[in-house]
């Protein structure tokens, strides 16, 4: 995983953090998969992971808008996913949507 | 690192992605004092981290306002955390600041 390429603000930040539940059950390859998809919603503009050996993790993905993000929501396959991950995959998972209102960046080089 | 207890919207999230250089070089130790400091600001509501074996890490803190997300940054311990941060620490980091609008929960118990 590593940085999304994002535009200037303002636009939107979905903040979902998760436990999984033990074994992988599909996990894996459903996560792809809705990465992928995702990335061909109309106002998708990027996302960030991160899953520590604790076994919690943090994705922040990014929208040019609200409306953007409640359609994602709602398509079809994702809403297949967020039933399998209330199912089988999730201990426990928290998401706030915010808009991000200033952005700043730091590179080495 | 587990889940932040956050009020009802609207707060504001802080999302901090980063790639650590190689080594420890008293991160750690900085972190965890950081992490201690930062519960004692004004306005602070709580952090959630990860960070994933390939060393992308993503940091969400949470603050009740701007002025206190403002105020955190010029705090003088952490000013100086910062300082290190980008000598020694960090190879990349993306900071955007965003207001929470909406938040919704899953636990499986």
């Amino acid at each position: 995983m590593s940085f999304a390429k994002l535009p200037a603000p303002p636009y939107y930040v979905v903040c979902f953090s998760s436990t999984r539940t033990d074994g992988d059950h599909g996990y894996g390859a459903m996560a792809d998969e809705m990465v992928r998809l995702a990335a061909l919603q109309p106002g998708y503009l990027g996302v960030e992971s991160a899953r520590g050996a604790d076994g919690f993790g943090i994705t922040n993905s990014y929208w040019e808008s609200e409306e953007a993000i409640l359609a994602w929501k709602r398509q079809i396959d994702h809403l297949a996913a967020q039933r399998l991950g209330r199912q089988n995959w999730y201990k426990q998972f928290e998401t706030r949507v915010a808009r991000v209102e200033r952005a700043y960046s730091f590179s080495k080089d």
